[in-house]
């Protein structure tokens, strides 16, 4: 099967308008029972068939005792039988011409080694057949949209609509969110439970969101990546068209040896998920609390044009909780016009302080509140407007919601969140009055603000992403030959001669060198750069040069040079290393400023990942270092480069000259190209660069690793 | 009035026997109308006597015209009327012998310089006659005690009884979290709003709920702090007895404008604020969630004996999900051992695996829930359970609670935490059954992780705090003639020898040194301590002595020494300060390891903090610097030289020795005691302390500002 019809036979499981439940029960509480029940309930506008040797009639509906016996089309068989039988019950549903199967059951590869093999000759009938199947170990799947209403998993509660598609790798998992949802008044257009994915994996169901234009946002719950390189190249584009946000669990390593039991697929690198997500702008959070704030914020606000943000309040206490909550979040606060101030005062009392947070205190009324929010609304200065309600006298909670849905009429570009710390019946008496509430409405400011944050964040992601790689040019032959040369002599780890001279074909700054293999021509070098200078040696055989004394640092003159010299051979004499020492390097002494930065390519699972941070003896101990996927972008290579505290120290630290952010970039980027051009390259490490004092930027190390 | 007096006199307000509510009125949705309805349908048990000359009843209670034709004994009069007739009216109470007033009106400091002159002729009016007030500008006060149920404030929504004492700045606020702990669960035993603070503030406060034993915890809402001393020293005692929480507002720079403009009162510097709140252990939150979170747990839990976490669920995600947050929160997860795990193969399914987090799978029964739960707080590895319950298929939510909470009584010693994700009415089917629920119960695993991490964190304070304040042989007369000598010069900035003498004299570890005032002294002084040297000058009237060229490090040898020290005078008498040049010191030059660090004393407002983190050139960039407030004890000084990324490079960094932490905690203690010893100090900068390879460590350079 080819993508586009993967993706129609996806769309045949998802928008069914016919379904055989297999192992329907009326035993209650059973999964077979729940499943009919649940399809019923929420109102399935298509044609449901249980299936069941035992039964004639499951809650109302005639069943079959096999899908052989159904006449009609099937579009969908959903399967909760014991695991043993579920291949037989597969080959009938192949015999009865249905291909989409969506199967509950457990007991396979999360079980054990028969499991696995079981659920290995259901994948392989399945693809031999060309059929789709979702599960095994699933919850099922739900499709709200109004005029199919499908709810084929066992989920006790029944979903609201929205425009949310949510896949999940735990199928329990899904069951709970599904059942705080509604409380929470998060709407859902899909869910699918991916289970084991034994056929249909989490990136076919990206996929299929991104053509299916009644998926607005993308909520994952993954532990594990079937394929890293497709995941990402998904996530880059589809995450440009509609956001998707992503927990991925095992973070930590407890979290990951969890994983790991869970579902008996590895978590993967930690560093390279991250690496993944963010370099594709992906929204990754933590917690599922804050996926759902994200989400409640995505489902109704629009990108801000301006990101200004304007608070109001009918108490202090709370705009200043707020306000310091978007300082957490490097939210700038509007600063109001004169214009805007004098058109406050003339609407609000003279108590009301005409600052931002605006506090229009307590005894505000509807109109005061509403004339408030429009003049902010209206304000070129505020691009954002969070609304705090406390009910302290008067209760006008629905009617100021009301008049934000007309104001969000009035002015769409502004999104409008709000947080309402009212009566617990306030969501009841709400849907009275405003059926279908496009307000996010939080208890708590750290909500709302958490949620607007990653608006913002989007935002920039998509303005400024520049997802070009750009090339430059370098002399690839010159590494080609070097590589060769490694090659025949089986060297894992490059010496260093050859690493500097790959810097120097792709154009990474080091700082001045020659190599020597006399004293005079190592003096004659020294007096062409300028002393201080610094002896390095090239060897085969030596891994660590520093360790066998193979570095000696700030050389000042001839006579020095020459006793230094000196000693640094005698130093490989007594350790039998003359043979192996290719040359001794004659480096320029960089006179640094104690400004230090790593860069590099790390290797982890199948990918290369650039990274950039804090060098020297912080590298270990601050771990101020960032990774992202190669080949990178140079919106990616710009993040990085912004990304750590590595960023001030470029700046003007103690009155040295600044570094050149976009040089570091591109030693980032040319880099990438390196490891895009030369795959056997594994890990390269430019440590340290440092920087001087006039901001110039040299390397004076290179390690490079094949695989 | 003494402190024992003004005690009984708020004691006397918040157990008040009889209420006066003057202004109270007819009219729905005024606050004279709110007060009198709140105190009635709460069920106040005292006696209530309306104040209004306009009405003979309000709300079927027969009113008064004034205070005066009250017959009886009246413990408290609330107070409802404009701003204006405010001081007539208390005039009335103590004419009646009224001496607790709570003071809703607002028209006060909050709004002009009027109302700021009004309230200090009150606050004078109230010192002058021995009474006591609660507010202006406040929402009032309350009291859940079972035989009191005392709810004099206007928020419209009565509280659920608790052991929790609130007391908030923000009247407005107040009543928002009023509407919004019973959506929570989480009672209140009291609440005072403080409002303007012109007599009773936030300190009154807490030392009143130190001595109240119906209160079990405090929950501060904070704007800005009366006297930072007096607060450091409560809150050190206090909290010591019941958990003190705090959210101060105005953290960061917006929200330190937005407070002033809300109170009227300055933010304070959150350094300091900071600085006392974790000195004195107290938690302090950044959001009202968090806070909720943090007091639930303590409402309900136990501190635990045992810190490792065991995760029960019946859903493989959240397990992972919980586990990877206890990963965040750096929380243990026990190891469960082979006992156990044979224990728990007897009870559950084969399909369960028997690992932590203990995945019980979605069939599971009531019973195999409880069992696993009983098995898991019954082995000695485990101190803390969080249950994690989903419905899936058969909801057992309620009887699952009901299980928990009777294990909890069988192990009291052992924290049970909760993360429920079932149907929106499970509150309600719970409170049928479970009257009292003792188990917090929460609907997301941060929420429940979050305030676990803070329950432990109180167990690490007070099982660990030694919050004595050691003392040291010191030479303080040295340090005596020094500052005499300074303020006779009328110097601010200590000069370098000085500075050196009173390290000395404190027992500071400095490089060796000893001043020159000629070239043979210095060269005498070079043999002596061994080259390489530094020379560095020591001037009354030069503050930035590299600034002019007056530190010259790394001479090598005599005849280097010579040169440098003929520069360095030529140099000075080129600015024309020899005058001022009162020696130069020679310093041994100290081979570091690149590990540099800082200490000192810093000052804010009339508070000195002592300091530590990373020096040298990271100290800007990186801010790894923590504060702490002085008297340092010896477990600040500890957590000071723990909290930041300092405390990695004061390890093994490149094989170099450890630098001892106990050493360092000393520098800061002998800071912190010449400080309390010498007033007259304002700031003292030890940057850099450079660690050597061997782990040993020097103060290179010394910087005492005086005030």
């Amino acid at each position: 099967m080819n993508k586009a019809e993967r993706l129609e036979k996806l769309k045949n499981i998802m928008y069914a308008k016919s379904i055989a439940v297999i192992g329907a029960s009326i035993k209650k509480g059973t999964v077979g029972n729940e499943l009919i029940k649940r399809l019923i309930e929420f109102g399935y506008k298509g044609k449901i068939y249980p299936v069941n040797i035992k039964y004639d009639e499951i809650e109302g509906i005639p069943a079959y005792a096999s899908v052989l016996d159904i006449k009609q089309n099937v579009d969908l068989a959903v399967i909760a039988v014991p695991s043993k039988v579920v291949l037989d019950v597969i080959k009938e549903c192949h015999s009865a011409n249905i291909s989409g199967i969506v199967l509950i059951s457990s007991g396979f590869k999360e079980l054990n080694s028969e499991g696995l093999a079981m659920e290995k000759e259901i994948s392989d009938f399945i693809k031999k057949n060309n059929m789709m199947l979702i599960g095994p170990n699933c919850l099922g799947i739900l499709n709200t949209c109004p005029n199919l209403r499908l709810n084929a998993c066992f989920a006790p509660v029944n979903p609201i609509a929205g425009k949310i598609g949510l896949a999940t790798q735990s199928g329990a998992l899904a069951s709970g969110i599904i059942n705080i949802l509604p409380q929470i008044k998060l709407g859902l257009r899909q869910m699918i439970s991916i289970g084991n994915q034994a056929d249909v994996n989490i990136l076919d169901i990206i996929e299929f969101w991104e053509n299916d234009d009644n998926i607005e946002q993308i909520l994952l719950y993954i532990e594990s990546i079937p394929d890293n390189q497709k995941f990402r190249e998904i996530c880059e584009r589809v995450n440009r068209i509609k956001p998707i946000i992503v927990i991925k669990s095992g973070r930590t390593e407890t979290g990951t040896r969890a994983a790991a039991s869970h579902t008996g697929a590895l978590a993967g690198d930690d560093v390279l998920v991250e690496a993944m997500l963010s370099g594709a702008g992906v929204i990754r959070e933590k917690y599922l609390r804050d996926m759902f704030e994200t989400a409640q914020v995505f489902s109704h606000c629009v990108l801000p044009k301006n990101e200004n943000l304007a608070i109001l309040t009918n108490a202090g206490g709370p705009g200043v909780l707020a306000t310091d909550t978007a300082g957490d979040f490097n939210i700038k606060m509007a600063e109001l016009s004169e214009g805007t101030k004098s058109k406050l005062r003339k609407v609000l009392p003279p108590q009301a302080g005409v600052n931002n947070p605006l506090d229009v205190i307590a005894s505000a009324t509807r109109e005061q509140y509403t004339n408030a929010a429009e003049i902010l609304l209206d304000a070129d200065e505020v691009g954002v407007l969070l609304v705090i309600y406390l009910y302290i006298t008067t209760q006008n909670d629905v009617e100021i919601i009301q008049d934000l849905e007309n104001l969000k009429k009035k002015y769409p570009d502004k999104p409008i969140i709000s947080v309402f710390m009212t009566t617990a019946d306030f969501p009841e008496r709400l849907k009275k009055v405003v059926k279908d509430c496009t307000i996010p409405i939080f208890n708590f400011e750290i909500e709302a603000v958490h949620g607007l944050k990653k608006l913002l964040d989007r935002k920039h992601f998509l303005t400024e992403a520049n997802m070009e790689t750009p090339k430059f040019e370098v002399d690839k032959n010159l590494v080609k030959n070097i590589l060769n040369d490694c090659k025949e002599k089986k060297v894992k780890q490059i010496s260093t001669l050859p690493s500097l001279k790959i810097f120097d074909a792709y154009g990474i700054p080091l700082a001045k060198y020659a190599p020597a293999n006399t004293f005079e021509e190592a003096s004659k070098i020294a007096e062409k750069i300028g002393y201080p200078v610094v002896l390095k040696i090239s060897s085969d055989t030596i891994t660590h040069k520093t360790d066998v004394g193979g570095v000696v640092t700030n050389i000042k003159d001839e006579k020095e040079l020459k006793t230094e010299w000196d000693a640094l051979l005698n130093r490989m004499k007594e350790i039998n290393q003359i043979e192996g020492l290719e040359c001794v390097i004659v480096m320029k002494q960089i006179i640094g400023s104690g400004r230090e930065f790593v860069a590099g390519i790390a290797s982890r699972e199948d990918s290369h990942l650039a990274m950039f941070g804090l060098g020297g003896v912080f590298l270990e101990v601050l771990k101020e270092v960032e990774f992202s996927s190669c080949p990178l972008s140079a919106y990616n290579a710009k993040k990085l480069v912004t990304q750590t505290k590595a960023l001030k120290m470029m700046g003007n630290v103690r009155g040295y000259k600044s570094v050149s952010l976009s040089k570091m970039q591109e030693v980032l980027l040319r880099l990438s190209q390196m490891v895009s051009d030369f795959e056997e390259i594994k890990e390269i490490d430019v440590n340290p660069i440092m920087a001087t004092k006039d901001g110039e930027m040299f390397a004076v190390d290179a390690r490079i690793i094949l695989k």
